[in-house]
């Protein structure tokens, strides 16, 4: 017999498919590739531009001057104003990705009057690829840049980015950074996150306590390295039952 | 052999795939899966809210009062303003999905001095749906929402919002809304749903000028008709060389 897909020769105990559902598959494929590209148009087509960020926003009065201008500026706590430039942004649309805002900007509070939102505890960089986002749903990230962006989705209650962030640093876990991420999942709700570390620290027990991050979370957070025992003690007693 | 999808019997003639491609092509298909729901998810994350319609947009004095509330207001010009209201929108997504807006609200003209913009032809119900489509991209069609929506579309260079309605359309094109379709589609540079309907026409020659639709063609543009006989012609012409 000859496989329809790679042309090679195969006998019968290595049979897959009969040439129907060959066909079939080979059908849904191209369906689901066609799928694909109909929401890539999609995308493409919601994403906003971000505001270029040499615009200031207008004010009401000059409004109609520069119409589409954002309303605008969010403001990075840890530079002082002089040293980072604001980023500019649209009230609809931090209205529309994030409860938060929509709380902070539909009521009266200093932020929605001012126009002005310090966000604390976050670098410029960090708070531009964070609008820009809003905007696009596009980013390149890397660790660090996932690490202090799954921090500020969180705050904002942005899920989309924060799942986006935590599926990337879980794809970055490993034996080195485990400990590490297991407190930052920890504190900042990452379920995924907390599981891939956990399962990797407790695939290195023997060398746990030698550890300079394991020292430091027993010294600051030790409920945390107690769930760690447990969670190792109660995959104890399951593989024990099973034998 | 087993087929491993139908888990039917087969024999050699019938054979599709080996074991090993089978498994190949399994994986590929969770993977596109996994890729749409990724994207559907990013769809939901992009879009906006349609403003609602009971809102007017604030003055460039009141906006502070409701921050994100619309700032421009549309109205179909083939209503009267006080028997259907205008329908509220943001300079901002406006700009961003049509080049048309964009050159209307970021000049001086009269729309964006005003913020309000008059579309003429058009009913209340296809502007709603037309504004709800630019911040949602979601619409439900009927043959006569998708025609008067891909005029619109291609007025304002809505083009992921034009090809969609003709892509509908020419899902829809059949013996007798051949020639209407065709006509449109020559009046709207709607390429694929030309091509459908011409299709259909030169299988039906045999009936066409003793249809009302084509006596209608011939009266108001006959060079339209003279395009279905040249393309005929060289239907023929080709069927001719290949014998």
């Amino acid at each position: 017999m000859w496989c329809q897909s790679c042309r090679e020769e195969y006998g019968e105990v290595d049979a897959g498919t009969c040439k129907e559902c060959y066909e079939e598959a080979s059908e849904t494929e191209e369906e689901l590739k066609r799928e694909i590209d109909d929401l890539k148009s999609k995308v493409a087509f919601l994403r906003l531009s971000p505001p270029s960020l040499d615009l200031n926003p207008s004010s009401s009065s000059s409004s109609s001057s520069s119409p589409s201008a954002p309303d605008l500026l969010l403001l990075a706590s840890s530079h002082a104003p002089s040293s980072a430039p604001a980023v500019p942004a649209h009230r609809a649309v931090l209205i529309s990705r994030s409860p938060v805002f929509r709380a902070m900007l539909e009521s009266e509070m200093e932020e929605s009057r001012s126009g002005m939102i310090r966000i604390s505890d976050v670098s410029y960089d960090v708070l531009r690829a964070f609008v820009n986002y809003l905007y696009t749903a596009e980013i390149l990230l890397d660790e660090q840049m996932a690490c202090d962006l799954l921090v500020l989705a969180e705050k904002y209650q942005v899920k989309y980015l924060k799942a986006f962030c935590e599926k990337f640093m879980t794809s970055k876990v490993n034996n080195e950074n485990a400990i590490i991420n297991y407190a930052f999942a920890h504190r900042h709700n990452a379920k995924q996150l907390l599981d891939a570390a956990l399962s990797l620290i407790m695939d290195n027990m023997s060398t746990l306590v030698e550890r300079n991050e394991y020292k430091q979370l027993v010294e600051n957070d030790p409920r945390l390295v107690v769930e760690i025992y447990e969670a190792y003690l109660k995959k104890q007693v399951n593989i024990a039952l099973k034998i």
